[in-house]
């Protein structure tokens, strides 16, 4: 089977190869070029801006053999949204980024539960910033100095949310998940995003990450975000459109929490005037958390297998 | 029976009082006064410099009713060396500070992984740092950008070093211990120091967490900093003269490794004029890993009863 691997995947395609596919790397940014157009499978982000989303929809024109795209993304939107045949099977990348982006969420709170801003502005004058060190209490009433018994909401409870809640869990957090509906997922205790309004007055660390659809923009409003102790920690490794940043600034300035770690913002890039950037105790990272699937070849690998061996299709993993 | 409690505890001693003990704040950096004299129980911390062990050494000829000094570090070599008579019983802080140090260490092993410096530093520009984010591969060959699948080498493998391996094993890394003998301790491969040269090329991340002695002054030398690949991420949470600062500047400076996280520094603080300051690619905190005993006044109540009711003395956990 020819498949189209895209080359920002940083994938080695060789276990494709070694089971007899015919492997071959293309831009997914711009048309296929003809010689490659007779291609049944497609390995793609399936992301990206106008032009990406614009070259998928002309694919489906054109790309007539097609019969399995599999995305990179933990989200296959864009690639549904493309108007591409029902024959061609869309597996999503669900796990794929869990890891990495649970990685960089712990990554941002833990530099904020200890102040390494802060650190690195006193490095930077050459200051031994003796705030930060010697004794102190365990539990800061202003500020949240240790995840160590902290008390962590997960708004966005799905793989990412859960994979994120047990690396918490390993620092001694104590974790819930905020979901649409209420009860226990993956052995932690979940409110129903409707309740969310009574949790956060007793949650000293906030975890967004929520999808962006249109019932999640602007979820973190100013509304929510008075309702968190002064001593709270925000970050956002979801998406950038569901906290109001205009109110996280204001309540950042005006020390009503203490600390925020953001992996993405609304628009992206954050353009070079956006007050966000001074924020104090803002830690602002350029959407970096996932972008490197893991275990990504070896379901690829799995999914190829099924779709070379079954022309008419079978069930294959991860379908969206 | 009167307890002595430093004042810079941070600790609730009401759990003491409640048991029937008179418990009474102090300076430890100053001379006890005299109407205090005739406790039989000192908390403190024990470390500090001069002035405080002069202090420490002086209190031996007063303190004629003393029984037990409970230290809240977590290594007892200043009240051991303050010649206090055998019937002093001194209990040490041993796991008071597994959990903030280990914490501290991953909160430095994963800004150093997820380039936080840099961001900060193009945030301070206002500039989206497009090369720290958008998709890359999982392993890059000359940076080590995710602790998922690195290799972990925890240089001292007491008790914050088998804390640490924990924290380290839960994010993915693959961990091995450094200590005088090899085995397996606590589940994880431990090699014998003398074998560490031969371990430094295949070590990602190197955590140093090792107490001073003469024996471990400069451990980490030129030599062996040589030995570790371009992309090692070392972390120091131990003590700063275990790690000759010259040779790090140096490695650093010329990209040798790829980035550093210190807590500690030899000495401390460290002057204004030091090179280290501005070293690319480091991290410094001012030993602030730990400094907050956690689940100490549990053990101190379960101590307080045991020598309270048997002036003979018995064993009392976390003996010297």
């Amino acid at each position: 089977m020819k498949i189209l691997l895209t080359a920002t995947s940083h994938l080695d395609p060789s276990p494709l190869s070694a089971d007899g596919h015919e492997v071959v790397v293309f831009d997914e940014t711009a048309p296929v070029p003809p010689e490659h157009r007779d291609a049944e499978a497609m390995i793609l982000w399936g992301m990206g801006g106008a032009r990406a989303f614009a070259t998928l929809r002309e694919m489906a024109g054109y790309m007539t053999s097609l019969r399995w795209i599999q995305t990179l993304a933990a989200g296959p939107d864009a690639i549904l949204a493309a108007g591409l045949p029902d024959s061609v099977a869309i597996t999503t990348g669900r796990h794929f980024h869990d890891a990495t982006v649970a990685e960089h969420t712990l990554a941002l709170a833990l530099a904020c539960a200890r102040s390494l801003p802060r650190a690195l502005a006193a490095q930077h004058e050459h200051r031994w910033a003796h705030e930060l060190g010697g004794a102190k209490p365990l539990h800061d009433p202003d500020r949240l100095t240790t995840l160590i018994g902290a008390r962590a909401l997960i708004w966005g409870f799905g793989a990412i949310g859960q994979a994120t809640a047990r690396l918490l869990s390993a620092v001694g957090a104590h974790v819930r998940g905020v979901a649409r509906s209420a009860g226990t997922r993956a052995g932690y205790k979940v409110i129903a995003v409707d309740d969310i309004d009574a949790a956060l007055p007793t949650t000293d660390l906030l975890v967004m990450i929520l999808p962006a659809t249109p019932s999640t923009a602007g979820a973190l409003d100013a509304r929510r975000l008075a309702l968190l102790p002064r001593r709270a920690i925000v970050v956002n490794t979801g998406r950038g459109s569901t906290v109001d940043a205009s109110a996280l600034n204001a309540a950042l300035h005006e020390g009503r929490i203490a600390a925020a770690g953001l992996d993405v913002t609304d628009p992206e890039p954050l353009p070079a005037d956006s007050p966000l950037w001074d924020a104090p105790n803002l830690i602002l990272t350029p959407h970096g958390a996932g972008g490197r699937p893991v275990g990504a070849m070896e379901r690829i690998v799995r999914n190829a297998g099924i779709v070379a061996a079954s022309p008419a299709g079978e069930p294959i993993e991860g379908l969206a």
